[in-house]
């Protein structure tokens, strides 16, 4: 599959991403109110909140509350996201969908630096996880594998050893006998550009042509869109973003570096290339403005600023 | 040629269409500092200053000074550009280098809202600075094709329409034995995608396989570097852009809008595809924190923020 997609999903990861990086003091209401406006957006796919450790990350003690507050809207798939075993559980008791998360990353370092964990340790939490998420009654789930293009600390990884990492992870899922949905390849810090995303996607699809590849791609250095494009000229039809670019980048150093791509400008990406999202994108940018105004600040993304351009020929 | 260019050149337009966006008050000796050290940074074509009435445009006031105040570096093209025979005149008495600029709009209802001109009193004006050019003694110069993308008045512009105002400029020139340097199709208010870009490049190109396109484009939806990434596919070797995205877009009806791509993201975009652009990226950088420094607030460009991503396998 070489070619742009008639659809393509997009998962709108703003409130987790957001609500995790902003500082702590935003209302309970307010993040209940934004997720209830991206569900009227057409979004189908919200991840609303992490299960962490409120001590380490206090911005999400009132996850559960975020859980059970949210009116939920039919067709939409309102998620979430942990790290362990205990965030597992307590995902599990919100009543929030579960994404049957596996993953890893390409970076040894980072993950030694940022999860304090080896890669072997990694791998069997990740076991560990995947025997609880079939207990639980969960079918197959997403791999995701983090800084696939790249980190800070190790600089661009060689794409064998990106493959290897995303084996390694496919294979717990395989084992399991719940084979990924989607192998999802992450520019956690902004590293990434078009022929990375074209020779990234190509690895994968060589060695997993069953498994779709998904990117959820950070805008830090500006590339996120082209990014995003060569994905689509490539056929990939699932991607993460965040409505206005919420959210940010903690590895790049300074709070003012830009996160995830800005959801409106990916589905304005995808209509003018005359691929469906389902996203009415007035609405999202509406939806932008309010994240702005309860997060007190302009966020990275453009199209919120300036309005859509409606005149068509 | 349907294929990337090997090297690039990067036309700087950040001071001209920031100074004049920014509001009053920048210190000249401010302006010539940012003009010095962008000139450090391997770009070798900078426009400075545009010769407007400075009743209408008092940020302009001071161009002369700069224009005399610039300390010249080898090997780096200083210019300016102006709107009409007066403001070519006192640009020619600058010492400033003159790029001998015959320009249009696409959109006619923006060309009379925004200049107060029909298109037969544009092409009119245009036939007359042309011969002033010849009588001063300047050979070719580009063509600039405004609102070549479209614009908020007229929707997108039908391609044979956009092929023709460009064809009424691209005559002027040829009339004059000076055939242009280069067609440069502007998306003056980031109304553009890569389809689009794709389109307009291929048509001018069917009908000028001898001209060279260029293009000026403005993130101001943030498909901007999308829009370059299709360019240089298609192997379009000219492109004008802003450092740090300095500037905005005066049309977009509010002042937070974006302006031209950022200089350091295009020039990043360019070597990660292996073009060659001249420019020292890090040192770009940070021309755009002093951008930023000098304007008094953060500028749209987001690579200056993260800093660049140094380590590569």
């Amino acid at each position: 599959m070489n070619e742009r997609p008639d659809r393509v999903e997009i998962f709108e990861v703003g409130p987790r991403e957001g609500f995790q990086f902003e500082p702590p003091g935003i209302a309970t209401a307010a993040k209940i109110r934004l997720i209830e406006a991206l569900a009227e957006t057409g979004l189908t796919e919200i991840e609303c909140v992490s299960f962490v450790n409120p001590k380490v990350v206090p911005q999400m003690a009132d996850v559960q509350e975020i859980a059970r507050g949210i009116r939920r809207r039919d067709g939409v798939t309102y998620n979430c996201m942990w790290l362990n075993e205990k965030g597992f559980l307590q995902a599990r008791a919100s009543g929030l969908a579960l994404p049957a998360l596996t993953s890893g990353s390409a970076s040894d370092t980072f993950l030694l630096k940022n999860n304090n964990r080896t890669p072997e340790r990694q791998l069997e939490a990740q076991r560990t996880l995947r025997r609880l998420y079939s207990d639980s009654g969960l079918g197959s789930g997403p791999v995701y594998l983090f800084t696939a293009f790249g980190c800070n600390y190790e600089g661009k990884i060689p794409v064998a050893k990106v493959i290897q990492r995303a084996a390694d992870l496919v294979a717990i899922c395989e084992d399991g006998r719940t084979p990924p949905t989607c192998i999802t390849l992450c520019d956690t810090i902004g590293a990434g550009n078009p022929m990375q995303v074209r020779s990234l996607v190509d690895a994968v699809r060589s060695r997993w042509p069953d498994y779709p590849v998904a990117l959820h791609l950070h805008d830090t250095r500006g590339l996120g869109i082209a990014n995003a494009m060569a994905g689509l000229e490539l056929g990939v039809a699932r991607f993460d973003a965040s409505v206005g670019g919420l959210g940010g980048c903690p590895f790049a150093g300074n709070r003012a570096a830009a996160g995830n791509i800005a959801t409106e400008e990916l589905a304005l990406l995808c209509d003018s290339m005359g691929i469906e999202t389902g996203i009415d994108i007035p609405a999202l940018i509406e939806t932008a403005r309010l994240a702005e105004d309860i997060v007190g600040h302009p966020l990275p993304g453009k199209l919120s600023k300036a309005g859509t351009f409606s005149r068509r020929a």
